[in-house]
Formats: C-alpha cells, structure tokens, sequence
C-alpha cells in the first residue's frame, strides 16, 4: 500500500464552520492530520494548510469530505511529490562571486576577451577554460517518456531535471536539460549537433525505438564527444551486471547458457549486443511475432536483420512460450504478464528470470519467486532492484574525466563488470545480485572502469591524474 | 596601466639554482612576487607556485627571464584572469538532496510520472513543476563576439558562462550558456525553437548584424516567451537611460534635441528607434556612406528604410563631419577614433557625447572631456560608464516574474526610465548620469517597471504577488 502526504489550503468561515469538524471529516475519510499552518489568521475568515497522511487511494476520499462541508473553501490541494517539483528541480549556479569590478572584469569584459581568443586559437581550451570538461546534456524528444509513452517535451521536462539532480549528486556531473520541440530523426540530430559545442557529452533520454537506432548511430559518427543512449545502454549495463552475478549464483557461465531477450526494442537490442559481447553461448532474441531466428529476413529493422546474422541465435522459430522451453535466463524488457508460471517451469533448473516491465513485470512476482532461483525486477519493492541510476552517473564521470571519444562496447561491458563486483563474493546471494544505487562505490568502481577501457581502447584523449 | 596577477609554476633542480637567483630574476624583469606555494617538495628537485604581480606588458619579460636561468624547468605560466575561467564558471545544483528512496521516488521514478502526467494534461503547469519560470538561455552564434568579431561558438562560451553568472547574482535568474555552431539563420531559428521547451526567455548575444534583425523578429513572432538581443535593446536602454539624465543636466529637452546616432547596426538601430519612443525631436542615423535621409533608399537593410520613412529623421545628407553641426547630442554605437575634437565643437552648445566604441571610443576621451557637457563611454575608467549589465538582469526578472509573452517597446522605455531614475535629482551631475552596476536598487526598479508595463500593454501572463 503506497501512501502519500497532501496539503490541503482552506479558508474557513468562522461562523460557519470549526476547525473540529474539518479534523473530524478528515479522520472520518481516512485522512491523519500530521500539521496545521495558519498562512492567514483573520477574525471572520481564515486560511490554513493542513497536511494530511493518505494512501495513494484515499486522497480523492479526504478531497470530497472536504468539498462537501459548508463554510469551507477547498483552496488548494498539493501533494509532497508536486512540493519537490515546485520551481523546477535544478538551478545554475555561479562558480564564484564577483564582488567587486576587478572580479567583473576577470569574468566578463574586458578580461574575459583574452580567454575567448585562446580558445579561438585552440579550441581544445574549451575543455579547460569553460564547463565543456564536466557538462552534459540530457536530450529527449519527449516521445517515449517512461511508461507513459508521448507526452512531449514541456511533461517530459520533470524526469530530465530528475536525471540532472542525479549525475551532480552521484557522481558530480552539470547536467542540463535539452527538451526537444521536434519528432523529426533528422531535426533532432542536427539540433543536438548545432547545441553541442558547450557540451562534454550528450546523454539521450527516453526517444522512442527505432528512431532512438539512427540519432544515436549518426550523432556517435558526427560528433567528438560521447553519446549515450541510456534507455538502451544504462538499462543494458545494469541487466549484464545483474546477470553476471546470478549466473554466479546458480554457478552457470555464461558460455554455456541460453538466454531468452524478450522485447527488442531499445534496451533489449543493447542488451543482446552486450550478451553477445560478453561471450553468451545461445540467444533468442524474441519480439511480438515470435523469435528472431538465424537466416530470417527483417527488413524493416536493421537491428534485427543483424541479430539474424549472429552465430549464437538460434534457427529455431516460436512464440516466447515455444523458446523459453529449456532456457536458463529470462530478460524481459518489454510488457507486464506476458509470462505464466507454467511458461517458467518449462525453463533449465536454476533458472533466472530478470522480469523488467513497468510497472507491472512480465510476470507476476508472487509467482516467480517460488519457481526460479535469481528473481529481478524494475521495482524497488522486490529485492533485486535492476536500476540504471547505477550506470549513468559513473559512465559520464569517467567519460569526461578522460575525454572519451565516445562510449565503445568494451567500456559498456567493464561498466558492468564494475557494478557487479561492488558485491562481493561473501555478501553474493540470489537476493543479493546487484548494489543498491547509495552505495557509495558504485560510481566510483563504474568510472574506473571506464576510463582504464577507454584508455585500452584508445579513444580517451586525456589521461586523469590517478592513471599517470 | 593595467596590472596582471600571474602564477608560475617551476621546478627547480636545488644543485643548480638556489630560490633567491629566481626571486632576483623576477625583481630585475619589474615583477613582484606576492606568494610562493609549494607543490611537490623534494631534497633535489621541488616544484612551487609563485604568484607575481606585472604590469600587463611586464607579464613576457618575467616569462623571459625565467627561461634564461638554468637549473629552472617552466612548468606553465597562468594567470588570475584565466584561473577563473578554469573549468567554467557556472554549475548546475539541485535543488534538493535526494537522501533516500522516499526522496528519489518523489523526484525520479515512479512519483515524478504523476507531475509529468499533470503537464501533459495543461502543459501551462510548466511553469510551475519546471525549471521553466526562472531559466534562461543564453544564445550566440559566435559570430560578434565583444570586440573580437567571429570566434566561433567555442570561443564565445566564456562570454555567456560570465553572463550566466551576472543573472543570477544580480537578478537569481537561472541562465545557461547555448553555443550554435552555425551561422545560417534559418537554422539558428529552427534550433533556438526545437529547444524552447526548457526555457522561459531567450536572450540572444554576440549574434552579426544584419542577420540579428531577422533571427530575433521570426523568433518573436514564432514563440510565446520573451526574445531579447542584448547587443541591441540591453545597449540601446541603457544609452536612452544615460541621454534621459545628460538631458537633465543640460536642461534640454528630448522634443527640443537633435541626435546624431553613429554606427547603424544592431545598437544603433534599436537606439533610434527607442529615441524616436521617446519623442526625440530630430533623428540623424549616420552609417560608414553617411547620413541616412529620410526619402532615402536603402534596399539593402530592411531597418535603414524603416528609419528613413520616419518624420523626426532629416532629409539632409552628408557625412559625419557634416551633420553632427548643431547636434545637440552625439551617440556613437561605432568605432574609435572617428570624431576630432574640431568635430564636436560644430554641435550646439551644453552638448551630450555619448562615445560606446570598444576599446577606443570615438573620439579620445581626453580631447572631448574639455570641451562636452556630458562625456560617457562604455569603458570603466572614466565616470558615466554605460553598461548593458545594469539592463539584461533586470529586465528577464520581470519579464519572467508576470510571465511576458514578449518584451515590447513599452517595456524597454519603461526599463531606461527605471535605470534612469536611480539617480536622485540630488545625486545628478555630469559626472554621475547613471547608477552603478552594483547599485542594488537597479533589478529592483527595472523588474518593476517591466512588470507594471507588460501588465499594462497586455503581454503579461500572470500578475506577481506585489502587483496584486
């Protein structure tokens, strides 16, 4: 049962009503009273806020107790998820204050012309003179914002703020967030490439599938900075670092096991890239139509002709109920309950199944846990909790901190590898496969790896102090 | 003379030079060493910081004489003025600290759905759940950067980062530097819209004339937040503003004065035009081919023709030295070294020089001080400096406070007028026309103005708190 605080603002009628009985109501709807703030005291009228405890259901109740009493005028009614929200979630900040005109003229005119002409002269300067080397820009087009599908990019604006709150938290990164005003494949990559000379790396956030293919594609051949689609890439990080360690768990490796990828869109073609790339013995990708089989012909997805190309997947066709038979891991990242237990039960002994839906997963949890050894979900309210916040703060840190190019396959999978070794062997359970996102090594670990791959692989342009 | 702080970093090999031949050789090249630090210490080599103070043209003969000493390797030679800039001037912070997963969930997933949901049902509620009501960006092409003409959007950024920083100390304006790389206008226009969501106003900077014109017009026209070239209307403001108090002091009238405008590009235009707003008596626009006369044809650039159908601007033609006789205010928006001293003594008397040009203004302010009633110029060394950042903070405060829809010629007047009356009639005297930049009483008075104005013209969207 969630529950949720709200604030109610009403102005009472003194000699219509007393505050007793708005408590009374409340209490009558399921409400308990946890403050009262008078914002305006008054002889014959008066205005307070009250904030209440509520389940998630029982604050339309509380509402209509309200509405309902005489001498009461239901001002207002706001809930702490919107109070966070209020006025935006994130503000720019100066790095230092200028006090006096001699520091106005360091930082502005006339001083500031002598740091403009040296980058003038070498643009490389840009990453020391100005906030390229620590800043990023979270870019959506608001068309495939969370579950909630195309809202656009004023609704979309809220989780992009959320998302700069959490790279400057977790890992000390400016991040700014871009809301694009087009659909357009061809607009958005030529408004990020125009936009992108600020910037230090570009962070692509909730673009619907398959447009969300090319942007990145081009914007990664075009541009000198890295580009990441999180929703393909985080998720993709996060759901190999959790497999690696469940394989741990039910003592599988990963060359030996068949692996069910249901729903092959943006995350869950990474996640197959990934799966290849970290060396996994047999995949079946498995979309609406049924399996993406070896030799088939997919014309209209680029992604998935090249799977059909791969070695490790398979020939063989069906629906996801005929080619989970005999599989020793399930990755969803498609649609709620679109597996039954018996569809589980047809799988290898020791099985893992990584049920990512939301917010409802691909099979119902009660079901899965007594009949799988590793268990995972999107949720927080299961254990096991596959989460991308565990990726994108470490990945950019280390991204920037060396100047990468761009973000390659093997520091995607040392990413991976990183989160996953923050459990150690003694704490690895099946209800313990990944870090919890306040763990304070994470990012630190995940931005390591990184850089030392990025490093390896020759697209870091700056070695940090603590590689010299 | 200008002084410079600047910090060298050595490494001196102890068997081959001792400190005190360093210390000798900064004192001879006429450099003072205010602070030495001690970076890495050692028995045989160490490195140390020394901080000296020269004269801008002493910093390359320190440079020099430190070259020449043995036992003395270089290690880099920065100064104060680019130490600020290192590693940008501004951050992004969040707003909150997101302490635990009750804090996440209500910024983040799942809680930030709802206040996404609720924008995409009355996407107005951006105004409230967004960074929208107090962000700004800040946008240049690059291409009229200071004094420095086309640098380029990567040189350009530290312009924008020092002016970030101005909005929010001065105003709390959250402002955040847009660096296009590219210089056709239809594609600036299409990428300023494409990334409006986020933002509240759009301040455009540093962007070549003519294009300028068009860019800001289309952008007005096309988008329901302000759109404001600083490079016109911030100048021209706070040039009306210093003419409205020199006037004071002369006893003139605007409806009795002849005014001699220099240089017709982006200023000068926005110039004349708020002078003629302002009921000026007779209008001379004067270009590099001379005066523009009205009956004139001027295919060429849309806004000459405009002011030469205007009735205040003169039919007389002639150059410069020509039609600054009589003239009873001079305002140079050009560059330097254009007027002599015989020039300006053709003009009425009690006469108003206003000389913009940067570095040099038109003519030496040690020539026209004599022989001018009033003598201003943009630069910091001699009284009555003219300086948009008394307007761009000011003015975005209130026009994001009421929620403008644009900011219209009304509410630029009203903003000079507010600038204007800072200074007290006591206060005004020719050597003190206009407030400091750190005057605290101007966003005070500008925002006001603007607000009262946009309320008044219509444009306002929402009516403050103290306007209630």
């Amino acid at each position: 049962m969630a529950y949720n605080s709200i604030i109610v603002r009403v102005e009472l009628n003194h000699s219509r009503i007393h505050f007793g009985d708005v408590a009374a109501a409340i209490g009558q709807a399921g409400g308990d009273i946890t403050s009262i703030d008078v914002i305006r005291p008054g002889q014959d009228v008066s205005v307070r806020d009250i904030t209440v405890h509520v389940t998630e259901d029982g604050e339309p109740k509380v509402v209509e107790a309200l509405k309902l009493l005489e001498g009461l005028h239901l001002i207002n009614v706001s809930d702490r998820t919107f109070l966070a929200h209020l006025g935006g979630k994130i503000s720019v900040q100066p790095n230092l204050a200028i006090r006096n005109r001699d520091d106005l003229s360091r930082v502005y005119t006339p001083g500031v012309a002598r740091v403009c002409t040296a980058i003038h002269e070498a643009p490389d300067k840009a990453y020391s003179l100005t906030i390229k080397r620590n800043t990023v820009a979270v870019v959506t087009d608001g068309t495939a914002v969370l579950g909630l599908g195309d809202i656009g990019p004023f609704a979309a604006a809220p989780v992009m703020e959320g998302k700069a709150m959490l790279f400057k938290q977790l890992a000390g990164v400016d991040a700014f967030p871009i809301c694009l005003d087009t659909k357009d494949t061809e607009e958005i990559i030529r408004t990020i490439k125009t936009i992108s000379p600020v910037f230090g790396g570009i962070n692509l956030e909730d673009i619907a599938s398959p447009r969300c293919f090319d942007i990145e594609k081009r914007l990664e051949s075009e541009l000198d900075i890295p580009v990441f689609h999180d929703d393909q890439h985080g998720t993709a990080i996060v759901v190999i670092a959790g497999i690696l360690n469940a394989l741990k768990v039910v003592g599988k490796r990963m060359d030996q096991v068949k692996v069910v990828v249901n729903g092959i869109g943006a995350a869950g073609v990474s996640i197959c890239k990934m799966l290849l790339a970290a060396g996994v013995s047999k995949l079946v990708p498995v979309d609406r139509d049924g399996a993406i089989v070896r030799g088939g012909r997919y014309p209209q997805h680029a992604m998935w002709q090249w799977l059909s190309e791969q070695p490790q997947v398979g020939a063989e066709a069906g629906v996801l109920k005929d080619v989970i038979r005999g599989a020793d891991v399930f990755i969803g990242v498609s649609r709620g309950n679109v597996l039954s237990a018996e569809d589980v039960e047809t799988m290898a002994e020791n099985r893992i199944v990584f049920a990512m839906a939301n917010p409802n997963p691909e099979i119902d949890p009660a079901a899965a846990m007594p009949i799988v050894k590793v268990f995972a979900t999107g949720r927080s309210d299961y254990p096991n909790q596959i989460n991308n916040v565990l990726v994108f703060p470490g990945v950019f840190r280390g991204a920037l901190d060396c100047r990468a190019r761009r973000i390659n396959e093997p520091m995607k999978l040392a990413a991976a590898r990183a989160i996953a070794s923050v459990v150690t062997e003694n704490e690895l359970n099946a209800h313990y496969i990944i870090p919890s996102i306040f763990n304070e090594q994470v990012v630190a670990k995940v931005r390591h790896a990184v850089v030392e791959t990025a490093i390896l692989t020759g697209v870091a342009r700056r070695t940090p102090p603590d590689f010299r």
